[in-house]
């Protein structure tokens, strides 16, 4: 198999660690692959090095960030590749350049265009393991750019597309996905397979092993994503194809977002385009609207309730009022002490049932549901904070999700 | 003009330092100057990252070592052109890749093959400060080199001939080259112009202000070279054509050599090929032999003494030793009490004299002269080494150079 390996911060975070990672490469290349190696910078690195532009001015030249970024990870690459060189294997270090990457001209937020993996074709047809500086690529007039946050895993997912890799390997330092946060339902199982979409959904929804951009190309580009520990020999998480996956569980995971609150506007006019105003006047102040929910008021106003994370609820606040202002809505009010629940599984697309269950569920628990919303794989819905571990505890129990 | 100005290790060792550097590339900029800067990695830093590499090996691969360090200069390269942004002032900064440095393929100490200005060019006519990264370049295949000690002064002489510079100034902690070297005659004096023959003598005689491959680049590509201090606004000292250079002294300045050691052969045999059998043995030992004096012995036999470095004393004994089993040659004595003393300077190639002054002057102190050799701008003689501060500071004064 041809396997491309990432390996993040943490896993390369001092000498020995990188030595750790060579002998894990030096691994799998024995059982007979063909290994790329894509690595973060040293843990540390890139904030020392983002301190040292931030001493001359707070908004140092974005190019220039990326021409000191993009160092952090050439010295991991040019290190891996002196340890599995000094063991005897054929290793070969490459900048997202060498390797052909090749982005937009967005320096720091860089997204990739294409990749020329001929580079790295003709190096690993020469039998040696190709070491790829991560996070990094260069402009149509070659300049080098950054991809931004976790932009190591975009370069792994991007080159095991362009190379048609057999997998994709993301270690950090958890063995993988989840049913729910071990921290919150010690019963939780980690999952062995799981499709792109599912996965999309409880990483939106605050499971924090892999950035959605990473998740979304890994999909677009039909790439088995696995992500594993670099500190154990565990098997890891298969995010892959729908149809990869053969006995699909009902229900794959419990999500929670804790970083949710909620603006209750009562009172709106009934008038044609009122609630595209005000949705529209949150979209310009950069508001991001996740649930709405709709019901009908007295003498014929209607309430609308909507939630947005935290850290935008004043924001959010300060567009409302606006509309208080003009007699548009008669009242709003924030509650920041609600958090969303999330039953996720491609499984219920073709099951009834999955609802009424969670409902009663909650029923059961005497916790009341403010708010809910559906897709083909999730259902979410808003509680009140001080539920949200019992919620959690409740739904993994109901779905069985700990057998 | 176009000034190419080279900050090295010590001149960009902290945050600090390189703003430092920065105020002064911006006052050259005000004086209407068009400026390209060439910089070193910060000082410490290049050895940190080999002592990285060495964690794994004591022979880590080459072309992974160049990949390694050339990441230090990008980084002040980056950060002295942050800073210099953050001044209101338009700065680019350029891998030797970008700067269009192509070298040979002998990593960590490649050699300048070409380079292409036409990136730098560019940046030029649209008013920017370009700011390269020294001490690295790309081979033929595109891979990173590096071009050993010295390497970003190299850089700075290529780059300053590749664009036909007015000038290039090499800033070091030191203000210039002195007559001699002021720490044995404080009446030492800062040389305002010296030729290219004669810097190389004075470098290769042991005064470090510059690396000899600096010096015959800038010879070849007919650059004017300044080295001066960034720590002080001194002039320094311009390293150019003779031709450039109105006043010639008779006498620029005294050089001292305390690295030599002598063996004095006796009794060589009187038979053709011997002194080419012996010297030839010297080579292939990769001993570096320097002067050569030959005298007749008794019995038809010849005495023959030479001078090396003390380092390669050891290797040298070893191989005359061989000549003595051998009987090609009846004795050899090791003597590593010397020291080399040399005059420098073009004018003495127009003028008699200048050896007779030397040899009356080493006479009136009661030095006795055991070697001389000459060549059109040079007088080297080897002395006993506890006469060495004596002879400099005597020669100093006898060429008035104190004046």
């Amino acid at each position: 198999m041809l396997i491309v390996q990432k390996y993040g911060g943490t896993s390369v975070g001092d000498l020995d660690r990188i030595q750790n990672v060579a002998n894990r490469v030096a691994k799998t290349v024995q059982e007979g692959h063909q290994v790329v190696v894509v690595v973060s910078a040293m843990s540390g690195e890139t904030n020392k090095l983002i301190a040292y532009a931030e001493h001359y001015t707070s908004t140092p030249a974005r190019d220039e960030v990326d021409m000191l970024l993009s160092s952090g990870e050439r010295v991991t690459a040019a290190l891996l590749s002196i340890a599995l060189n000094a063991m005897g294997y054929k290793a070969l270090s490459m900048s997202g350049r060498a390797a052909g990457i090749v982005t937009d001209a967005v320096h720091t937020k860089a997204r990739i265009e294409h990749i020329d993996p001929s580079g790295m074709r003709s190096a690993i047809d020469e039998g040696k393991i190709v070491v790829i500086a991560g996070f990094q690529g260069v402009n149509e007039s070659g300049r080098v750019t950054t991809l931004g946050r976790g932009g190591s895993d975009l370069s792994a997912v991007a080159v095991a597309g362009a190379l048609q890799a057999d997998l994709c390997e993301i270690y950090t330092d958890v063995d993988g996905v989840y049913t729910t946060d071990p921290r919150i339902e010690p019963k939780a199982k980690k999952i062995d397979r799981i499709s792109y979409d599912e996965m999309l959904e409880l990483a939106s929804l605050g499971a924090k092993v892999l950035q959605n951009r990473s998740v979304e190309l890994a999909k677009k580009l039909n790439v088995n994503l696995v992500t594993r520990s670099s500190f154990s020999d565990a098997e890891g998480t298969l995010i892959t194809k729908e149809e990869n996956i053969m006995e699909q569980p009902l229900v794959s995971g419990i999500a929670l977002d804790k970083n949710q609150a909620r603006i209750s506007m009562r009172g709106v006019a009934d008038r044609p385009g009122i609630a595209s105003d005000i949705f529209g006047a949150l979209a310009s102040a950069n508001v991001n609207v996740d649930m709405i929910i709709q019901t009908v008021g007295q003498d014929g106003t209607t309430n609308l309730g909507f939630t947005v994370p935290k850290t935008e609820l004043g924001d959010a606040k300060a567009v409302t009022d606006r509309f208080i202002e003009k007699n548009d809505i008669s009242a709003a009010e924030c509650d920041d002490s609600i958090c969303k629940v999330s039953i996720v599984g491609v499984g219920m697309k073709s099951h009834t049932g999955v609802a009424a269950k969670a409902f009663k569920t909650m029923a059961s628990e005497n916790i009341n549901i403010m708010m809910i919303s559906t897709s083909e794989i999730k259902i979410s819905m808003v509680i009140q904070e001080k539920y949200a571990e019992l919620a959690v505890r409740s739904l993994h129990g109901a779905y069985r999700l700990d057998q």
